[in-house]
């Protein structure tokens, strides 16, 4: 089992990694991402499982034949820029560790299985996370998707077709969504809760409510050096802020909330912008206090983009209510990764995941492996290779459970 | 003469001029700035000059014989991201058209006369403005310019070389220096000083010490949903307190000061950044106001980033000490350009340019034509071509009068 984790880690390790910064940069239907496709489809396929492709570009390894109330487990392989290496690939390279797990153990799965790969989970090229999963489920319109593009202008469907793969298939998918019995993904821990636990592998109860929001700061490009203070419309200066309304709204209510994206317009350093872009990124326990959080940067934006005459437009680009994990199914996890006396913790998350999406239409449930310094989203995250191999044992332990256990 | 002018205007207008925003992108050594150079060469050619390039890449078009005691006049053809039509370019078409007045009126030059082209003169491609001219006075040498990258990290050296230029004559040249006997710089005005006094020519008296400086806010990327706010070391705080800092106190001293131009790492909205890089553009009267400005943002910038466990390494990318024109010369322009009843108003700039280079080491002035509404570095950048027209006028008579009148 753990050879097999092994071999195929240090096979994708490489893969999209920037030499300099030791990050990850996989971007959905770019090189590197076609790189980690190919290499999940040839490992998927040297073990016998059937690969096929969906109308969105998801990826589904079936042991066996496709069919109903089938046991499905994975994550996605794409990154955020200068991401690292867990993030996503550790819950498919686990997914297909515990296959060969299962095998060595002799399991016969009464159920089908399948291990997926879900397209733009991080969202970094289109701006959409969980993409492939949201139009899956019909959470995001094909509509929608057919109007995002990148930050070259290069649509979606454009991008998928460059791929190699046919976009007019994109959309909801309800037959093989109704396939789907029962959906775990199990991903590194992002934070740090389970270090001083002392446990290894924990249990998802719920995803805070989160999303992203675009304010653009549009002002008037001018120079530098001779234009008076009196006479600017800068809109650096209420974009700084709001960066520091975010900060003080999110400490006032216990939320995070993130400006990690900026565009800047010339971007010259002797020119006054003509234009900020700013994404927030704010998340909360409860969707009351991300609101409020929300709602009161959008005032301090446009109370300070008023005091310089600067015009502002705010949009959310992507909102996701609160994900409360069916508690049954986290209760049985809990208890088939520790025991019925000593079950594993049962933990909240701040990040949004695919499992996140599909919870809405299936049973879903997720497992986190232990990260030491709680670090993500950077070259430095990390998991010990022990709780990895902890992680392939406790999938293959709730995958064999749910296959030929109760209902699932 | 006026005919002249607006040819040469319409030639080199569309190139380099961006479809959308409409404003210009001529980066030096790039395919519009090699656009702009040949339009140059070919209108110089026709007139009869004889254009020769420096070692710095810097065009020399001779009235006759390049000789020593020269009358000198030019400006640039680069921009800034989205920069206007006239700064730069309004200088060097300006000066071919008032050699073409100079012919109309049958004078015969008793000096030699030059119209040049400065590069790099914005510092929009690699960082430092005035590049060409302060590589031909020495004021910048030619191990620091070897040092020299764009964001793509193509050397100087190998941009000119790129661009079809020999680049081993890059640095000081001496005896070139030594021949021009006087050099003047026509610019459009930025700033807003001539159209309340209703005067189209105004004359420099001083170039406000100014400079840039970049800051590089290093912290910890980290995932911004599942980082607490305490554990963060998140760089874009600390930049954004700068930000407000600069222009706080660019407020209390009389100065400008502007955050223009910023890099984020990785750049991702759920990433929280691991570094913002930003530049500080400063400029103000007296070179102790500019250094209370610089000295007060950089205590600023390390206290806050100090606050949030970020490190912060500054840098003086070019400083540029106060120029004061000849007072002789700019009061005999004045009266030229005037008449000695009712001289050019005499006015002071905040923008650098080529002229303060080359004012270190030969007599230098600048003539300025009426910017009506002020705005510079901007696609919306204007002069009314009644005013440039009577810049050229202008001109033909500061260079008639320092070719065949008193010394110059």
């Amino acid at each position: 089992m753990s050879a097999s984790f092994d071999a195929l880690w240090s096979d994708l390790a490489p893969l999209g990694r920037d030499g300099t910064t030791g990050g990850y940069r996989r971007y959905s239907w770019g090189a590197a991402d076609a790189e980690a496709r190919a290499w999940f489809v040839e490992a998927a396929t040297a073990r016998g499982l059937d690969v096929r492709t969906d109308g969105n570009g998801n990826l589904w390894a079936w042991w066996g034949e496709p069919g109903d109330d089938a046991v499905v487990t994975g994550s996605h392989l794409d990154s955020v820029p200068d991401g690292g290496a867990f993030d996503g690939p550790l819950g498919v390279v686990t997914a297909l560790a515990a296959v060969d797990e299962l095998k060595r153990r002799g399991v016969r799965p009464r159920r089908p299985l399948a291990v997926t790969v879900f397209v733009e989970e991080e969202g970094a090229r289109f701006g959409i996370p969980c993409l492939g999963s949201r139009l899956l489920t019909r959470t995001l319109s094909p509509e929608r998707a057919a109007a995002l593009s990148d930050a070259d202008g290069v649509t979606w469907a454009r991008a998928m077709e460059d791929a190699g793969l046919d976009p007019t298939g994109i959309g909801p998918d309800a037959a093989l969504l109704r396939r789907v019995g029962v959906f775990v993904e199990l991903h590194v821990e992002q934070g740090r809760a389970l270090a001083p636990m002392g446990r290894p592998i924990g249990v998802a109860s719920a995803v805070w409510p989160h999303g992203r929001w675009r304010m653009d700061f549009t002002g008037r490009a001018d120079h530098a050096g001779t234009t008076r203070l009196a006479d600017r419309r800068d809109p650096m200066l209420p974009f700084a802020e709001t960066v520091l309304a975010a900060r003080a709204l999110a400490e006032r209510h216990d939320a995070v909330a993130t400006v990690g994206k900026v565009r800047v317009s010339p971007n010259g350093t002797n020119a006054i912008p003509s234009q900020v872009s700013a994404w927030l990124d704010a998340r909360a326990p409860e969707e009351a206090t991300l609101h409020a959080v929300v709602d009161g940067v959008a005032d301090s934006a446009q109370r300070h983009a008023d005091a310089h005459a600067v015009a502002l437009t705010h949009t959310a680009e992507s909102v996701t209510p609160v994900v409360d994990f069916p508690h049954q199914l986290r209760d049985r996890l809990a208890t088939i990764v520790g025991d019925p006396g000593d079950p594993a913790p049962v933990l909240p998350t701040g990040a949004g995941h695919d499992a996140g999406v599909l919870a809405a239409s299936v049973p879903t449930a997720m497992l986190f492996v232990r990260n030491p310094t709680g670090v993500s989203h950077s070259p430095e995250e990390h998991a010990n290779p022990d709780d990895c191999h902890a992680g392939v044992t406790a999938l293959a332990d709730v995958l064999a459970e749910l296959l030929n256990g109760g209902a699932g």
